[in-house]
């Protein structure tokens, strides 16, 4: 398997962007966050100012953990296929969100544990069977995945992306779902930056002081066994990986070779996103962080990827519920420099 | 005059919709800041689940700055007329984000300076003359406007939210237009506070430093003139109060005492909301800080309110941008109660 090459970033268009805005009637920058939005959302369509996207689509990609063995979540595994099947059934905050932002839903199985029985496709998320392997290793004890499971798991990403494009889709996000992946995806920032279990680790669902504490002895040992390199994403994803986190990656890679960027919901997706950029650096501008997670190690995580996350609303819950938020937020920053009048065109004074 | 008196607060209703939130399939508080919107949005309606706003209005009002003749800005006076025939023609910002978010917009003329020569109602805008004076006094000079003027700047807003409620609205926003607001509501800070202008003052439109010592210096001066008592909101209006912040009190109380609640903007709105505050304290609960702004001290000022502000995207734009995009928010905060799966209907484990 070779990994798709992420195209260039359009960094003319950028600046013409942030030249545009500057015409709009508004103080220069006084739209904040909406305004590098707006600049970036231009450069990955290449034009300015740029239509809004005209088709939004989240992949949900769901996965299992042995390291839940360990005691890391005060939920079961089992809860990853019942999750799966509530979004099917529209009844998750991932469905209500996306419903309200007219987002589409695509939920992956990459893989999740235990059978999903009756998993179809339905109104609320569209569903796709592509398991590698029924939930990793205990990093603890042994690899997470295979070097093959890692290749074949990015691929179901990779997939993902060539699939939303063929179907007209100019914007994903990633979203997932896995019982126990706050703490791969602690152990993969761990393992990248070189930083022990103590700062990356965080409550993830609620765990008390004990099982946090089991999280950051499972990190240090999982990365004291397996000692990946840390410019090596592959066996970064062998050691501590997820498979969903992979696909994720995959994802970013595969969106970014079409030209169509992707948003990365909170820390186990942008866990997904570090890696990627471990894999090929070029991919960083194609992606945005939709929020800064509740989750502990988010924020560092961020400045680690070089991203400033958009929202701030102390979510931790995943699935993708920043990142569709994050999508309504690229729509407002276009019709913002398509539908602005400048202090031109409205005859509004400028500054002295 | 008498000032509307506030309806009492539900706190039985929003302590359930807290317990009602734990029922959902998520794990507890993961939803963050939105869980804390749905509480308040449940106890604003007295009912849980609520239903999303049905009809929510954003009110801008526009008034002018004696003060502007201190040199506090670095847009001349003329902008506020010429920014209300852009809300009127829906190219500004915030006609861009109510059209986003499907939000009706009124632009109230509480005090412009200049003529408003063919302002009419338009698709993008209601607009409703209601000129109190012709701009406040500089109010290093002269009081800012006298008792009856502040008295029927309030009475202006108290008359927006009863037009509103008599429409169907049920959730209300302010926003405001004002060159040279910014010092009035940081004298408002200064003078609830007890804080110096050095603490309140901030670069607003984007003042250089000469411009931001020259309103630190206008905050004091006025402030060390006037001295009004800080537990007397009609005093403070009259020392250093604008016309438009008068009318945004107005809305708060006119709002909260018809069970209305009302979205603060940004920093001359929260201002607004703080003498509302002072005029009445049981108002504080049916305020919502919609946002952080970009303003140095609007996080002092949210503070002193008792209020987190809900997103944070460094907006520091005014006109009810921010308002806007928090109304959208309490849209999916009634969602998530009323839409999401719980536990026992979704069949999903719970906590070990």
């Amino acid at each position: 398997m070779t990994l798709p090459t992420p195209r260039p970033w359009d960094l003319a268009t950028e600046q013409a962007a942030r030249a545009h805005l500057d015409t709009l009637t508004k103080p220069p920058g006084s739209l904040g966050k909406i305004e590098h939005l707006a600049a970036w959302w231009s450069a990955a369509r290449g034009t300015c100012p740029p239509a809004p996207p005209a088709r939004a689509r989240l992949c949900t990609f769901a996965g299992d953990h042995g390291v839940t063995a360990e005691g890391v979540s005060p939920y079961p595994s089992a809860v990853t296929a019942q999750m799966v099947a509530n979004f099917l059934a529209g009844g998750a905050a991932v469905n209500v969100f996306a419903r309200h932002h007219d987002v589409e839903v695509e939920v992956i199985d990459v893989g999740v544990a235990s059978p999903l029985e009756g998993a179809v496709s339905t109104a609320a998320a569209r569903f796709v069977p592509a398991r590698v392997r029924a939930g990793t290793g205990n990093m603890v004890r042994e690899p997470a995945m295979t070097r093959e499971e890692a290749l074949a798991a990015l691929q179901v990403g990779v997939d993902a992306a060539r699939r939303a494009v063929a179907d007209g889709v100019d914007l994903l996000a990633a979203g997932e779902m896995g019982i126990g992946n706050t703490t791969s995806a602690a152990a993969i920032l761990s393992a990248s930056a070189g930083m022990p279990g103590k700062l990356t680790a965080g409550r993830g669902t609620g765990v008390d002081d004990a099982g946090l504490q089991r999280k950051i002895v499972a990190i240090d040992a999982a990365l004291a066994l397996h000692q990946p390199d840390r410019f090596d994403g592959i066996a970064i994803l062998c050691a501590v990986g997820g498979l969903e986190i992979a696909a994720i990656a995959g994802l970013c890679l595969g969106g970014a070779s079409l030209g169509v960027p992707v948003v990365l919901d909170g820390f186990i997706s942008t866990a997904g996103g570090l890696l990627a950029q471990t894999l090929d650096r070029s991919v960083t501008p194609w992606m945005l962080v939709a929020h800064k997670s509740g989750e502990n190690a988010h924020w560092a995580m961020s400045r680690y990827l070089g991203k400033e996350p958009l929202h701030e609303l102390d979510l931790r819950l995943g699935e993708g519920t920043g990142a569709v938020i994050a999508i309504d937020s690229v729509r407002l920053a276009a019709k913002v420099m398509r539908e602005m009048a400048t202090f031109s065109s409205a005859a509004v004074s400028g500054r002295s």
